[in-house]
């Protein structure tokens, strides 16, 4: 086994399962193009853009990869050469549309496409194909969002991993020191406590936690500084770690303290409405409920939370408006936050599996303000 | 001026040609998502992908940026604030593609996108529009592969960047390092040497070199291996560096000696048939012709170069059925290699800008195979 994707039979899984979904849908096949979706079906890291690398999984009858010959290497990394899909590999010259449709039987044919795919390749898809496809997210919805044990796994010690660089954060936040110095520290940590790559750092120190997409900048800490600290990377075979505490360079005063204490019991109250059967919206209620009784529902801008595994941000949603009940294996961030425009912010996020007893948090360190002492 | 665009006025030079160019084919509009099109015009960065940004440009009339209220801060880094395009920011539960159609005057559109835009947002795009987009890579194509004096300045200097790293590369090579080593080495030299970020490393030694496409493996280099080593990194605002030298630990053989030699004469053809009004495919013949002469064509199995910019790889591409003409300000490799699996592979490449008096490399190291004394 590869070190960078699981044993060939989880793939051999996923491939079976996506091709039951897309006949159950009615269509003739699923065309998937580098990106989290042919990482999920095949353990394939391929990067390819301009030339098309495409996997063609047939709702009945075996799954092809058209490839361009110059990245037939690239199959090697991934599951397939172990499961024998077939290849069709083609030079610049050929028509690799038609691959595809060859791949498919030949005739006129009813696709998905992965979300990702480019408009660079999707317009001559179309075109070959006589039918504008459609989007692949419905068929693979419920295959990527429910995670396997081999998943949750690596959910998990991705999550104990951002824990232990938050257990070390405080120690990069000293006053004088600039978002992007502590920026750097974390970035060294994220690795060092055992990430493959660093995601995304955000530190947003006093007026920057009012952002919350803020990233980091040359704004020096000074004490009585609040900082949110959003960070998270990749994790082997690529499950990601995402984690939010919110520091205080010195004693809060009395106000942001009960502000934080409302911000926590939001948390909290998301946390414990996990649960199977209860909606994706149900949370993100629960959470903004809290917020909005104490008259902070104006401060909480964003929604509860997101799904998480291959790609940061992925279904499902923790937001109004969406309905899906939840099952034990989805995984997904729990993260309400405040934010008071020009002044200070505060979050609270931590990634929860669905267990039928409830949530699971990967992520466990303590919620309160981390309060650091200042000389 | 933002250190990672050019003055506001480029951008409303290119964003003023660009509609009048769609204007010309007869389109109204262009819609450019996140990616290398959006930053050529209008310097912005953003990287969104989940939820639409885009850049709406009609043929007749002012741009529109369509933005997620959260990402409203992303605009700062862009030269769009400056140029005052006009906003329409959307929250979760409005529909951003009604708002495209809006920015684009309200009825059925026919438009360009920019051929990065993803499977996602294109197909609902289609969906709004009524009728099925067409790539803007035809209209934009004539802007961005000829290079203004800026571009040619940055990718100037990205070469220089990029040649004192191959100054630096013998002293990296050692018996018993692994090409993992070696490449850790270049990419601190990469940014060491003015690059802001590393692109990508190709460390090919022995056997490897004989796949164009390897990157760096664990493989220990031994006394008497051939090494490719292609490299390239970003130089601010954005442009690229690419650059291969072949190195020999020890003195290569007669044979081997011998191949390259007829390599180098290759690459040295391709540079002198360079000028205006000759095409991209005749530079690649030139030589191609030179190695099929002498006998080795067969293992010159891709390509003769790619236009570089913004991306690594953009128009021009220089082959075989390209019969665009040159003009003065195009900027290309010109990298022929060849390969004998199994066994050993070399490859010369400078990138080049073509002015009324031929090539201009930026890359101005000696293109002889580089001989690393072996103790």
């Amino acid at each position: 086994m590869d070190s960078h994707r699981f044993d060939a039979e989880v793939y051999a899984r996923r491939l079976a399962a996506a091709a039951a979904a897309t006949a159950q849908a009615g269509l003739d096949g699923l065309v998937i193009t580098p990106g989290y979706d042919l990482r999920y079906l095949s353990g394939s890291r391929a990067q390819t853009f301009e030339r098309l690398t495409a996997l063609v999984v047939p709702a009945s009858g075996e799954p092809t990869v058209v490839v361009p010959r110059l990245e037939l290497a690239s199959l090697k990394g991934s599951a397939m050469t172990e499961l024998g899909v077939a290849v069709r590999d083609w030079v610049d010259g050929d028509d690799p549309y038609q691959l595809v449709l060859g791949a498919l039987g030949g005739g006129p044919a009813a696709i998905a496409v992965t979300d990702s795919m480019p408009a660079l390749h999707l317009l001559p898809l179309a075109g070959v194909l006589g039918v504008l496809p459609v989007l692949a997210t419905d068929i693979l919805r419920s295959l990527r969002m429910v995670k396997e044990e081999c998943e949750i796994d690596a959910l998990r010690k991705a999550g104990s991993a951002i824990d232990r660089v938050h257990a070390r954060v405080p120690e990069f936040l000293i006053p004088g020191r600039t978002e992007a110095d502590v920026a750097a520290d974390i970035a060294e940590a994220i690795v060092a406590e055992g990430h493959s790559d660093v995601s995304f750092i955000i530190v947003g120190s006093g007026p920057h936690g009012a952002d919350p997409h803020h990233s980091y900048s040359d704004r020096e800490l000074q004490a009585g500084d609040i900082v949110v600290v959003d960070i998270g990377g990749a994790y082997e075979p690529g499950y990601h770690s995402d984690s939010t505490r919110t520091y205080s360079l010195g004693e809060p005063d009395a106000v942001v303290a009960q502000q934080y204490s409302l911000l926590q019991q939001a948390q909290q109250a998301a946390l414990e409405a996990v649960r199977p059967g209860v909606t994706a919206e149900q949370v993100d209620a629960a959470a903004r409920d809290v917020l909005t009784s104490a008259g902070l529902g104006e401060y909480f801008v964003h929604r509860t939370g997101h799904g998480i595994g291959l790609s940061v941000h992925e279904e499902p949603y923790i937001v109004k408006g969406n309905d899906l009940p939840l099952t034990a294996g989805m995984a997904f961030s729990i993260e309400p936050g405040i934010y008071f425009p020009g002044s200070w912010g505060a979050r609270i996020e931590d990634i929860v599996i669905v267990t039928e007893d409830g949530a699971l948090p990967v992520n466990n360190r303590p919620h309160e303000l981390v309060v650091v002492p200042v000389s």
